[in-house]
């Protein structure tokens, strides 16, 4: 059993990326910018905000952050994603989600340019990751593809399920791995709530991703011997011996399923770091004009 | 077993269609009209506008058929897009796939104006459709999702198996019948042509929708007692017997597989006639400007 060190995949993947914006400076080239806008004081979107910006930091990339008390109106949102869409400066724009109720998430999603929305979140970068064309795909189905690559996962033919069907994790991550692509050219089945038995599915597959958000899920009853595991779940699990009070749990019971594989993700140190790196891999892309000029 | 009459579904849609566009007359609106662009004299490609055209007819639309030859600019084609893209008296634009290869298939699809793509091809529709959202969807697919939903064949749950990863009708087809709708929520697998053993997941399925284009590959021996199998092959194979000197043959061995189904399609008569039928709805659904202003 190998266990995917994501956190040291990322690590060697911000030092490529950190390079080459060296690189780019060296060479008298505008450095990478990443914009973010940020509504409200939720403690979740706060971490995740403050990540990505350290995150930019660290790789030198430019970034700006745009905030907004609770109360803004989706028409003042949608004129900030206007003025950073017109900021040539900027080359990729976030938004946080989730945006208070009042305003239409998704109206704010297409208001990015997409060929800034290195969160992959824009119809036109999904319908192009569908149709097979290039494209930002979205953070974390990039980091778990990296991951398969880095670690040589055979994965043409393979049996691959996923478990969970959401628009920026189970959707994506099904169509990738699906896809006639290396890593691809699996063989997927798409479980979710309307599944009645996933067991009958996951104890048959290969490779299993599991994205459904439910902690420990997975047990090795319903696993085969030498199936490659990748955990994206994250959830918050009270835990009153840590500083920060709770712990992050994935979707897999870790200690049951690991022996039985053949490679496995970790909770946290796996799919997580991947996850962050892989907005910096975008605003790279968006930086260079790779996709769109 | 129970034969999913898809023509005399079409022609009940048809009827239907019909007597809105009579409302829509009666009310003083202006009734939908279909553009179709055809380049060269694909004998094939021929009798597919031809049939567009007639059926439009049919229903009461108003059709335009703009024809180039085979030496067509891919500059000169663009423009005939955008004339009808700037046209406000056309619902819907459709360009005749293929195009001669000096021109590029995907430059026109994207040049259509999303609001008007009835095809279903353009990006933004196809992102629109992975997310949930309102979206045209590309004619086959729309089409075997109205003949489940007519026939009242129960999907939530099911074990369904699409055989084919094609832009057009297996991907989206799989995307489809997998969301959180009704026909929908399935536990779908995509089959193609890396899967090593597709009669390993066609053996289990309650649903099989075959879209590979090999005539006859679905034999009995792969398909278990009362499921419900969606012929979409069209292949032309050799028949001296008929006037035309061919017949369409499915990717359904149908003498074998039918008395084992709880429905199937047959072909001719299954799919085909619902495809076409799919290309008048979406652009009456663009006449009504149901999706997009």
């Amino acid at each position: 059993m190998q266990i995917i060190d994501g956190k040291k995949v990322a690590e060697q993947i911000k030092l490529e990326i950190a390079e080459e914006v060296k690189q780019m400076k060296e060479q008298g080239l505008k450095i990478p910018h990443l914009a973010a806008i940020l509504v409200g004081h939720d403690g979740g979107s706060e971490t995740y905000v403050a990540h990505k910006v350290k995150d930019c930091a660290e790789v030198g990339f430019k970034s700006t952050l745009v905030r907004f008390e609770d109360d803004v109106t989706e028409t003042e949102l949608l004129a900030a994603v206007q003025k950073l869409n017109n900021d040539s400066d900027v080359d990729g724009i976030i938004v946080q989600l989730p945006v208070p109720k009042h305003i239409s998430e998704q109206k704010i999603i297409e208001a990015i340019d997409y060929r800034k929305d290195v969160d992959g979140f824009h119809p036109i970068n999904v319908g192009r990751t569908v149709i097979g064309l290039p494209s930002y795909v979205s953070a974390t189905p990039f980091g778990i593809v990296e991951l398969l690559r880095r670690y040589k996962v055979e994965t043409k033919g393979k049996n691959c399920v996923v478990i969970g069907r959401s628009n920026i994790v189970g959707r994506p991550m099904s169509i990738l791995l699906s896809q006639k692509a290396q890593p691809g050219d699996c063989t997927v089945t798409v479980c979710h709530s309307a599944t009645p038995d996933i067991a009958s599915y996951t104890s048959k597959a290969d490779i299993i991703i599991a994205a459904l958000g439910k902690p420990g899920f997975l047990k090795a009853s319903m696993v085969k011997e030498g199936a490659v595991i990748i955990d994206v779940g994250t959830t918050r699990v009270p835990a009153p011996e840590t500083k920060s009070g709770f712990r992050l749990k994935g979707d897999v019971d870790y200690d049951e399923v690991a022996p039985k594989c053949s490679f496995i993700t970790p909770v946290p140190g796996g799919v997580g770091p991947m996850t962050r790196v892989s907005l910096l891999q975008n605003t790279l892309l968006a930086a260079k004009k790779s996709f769109f000029k």
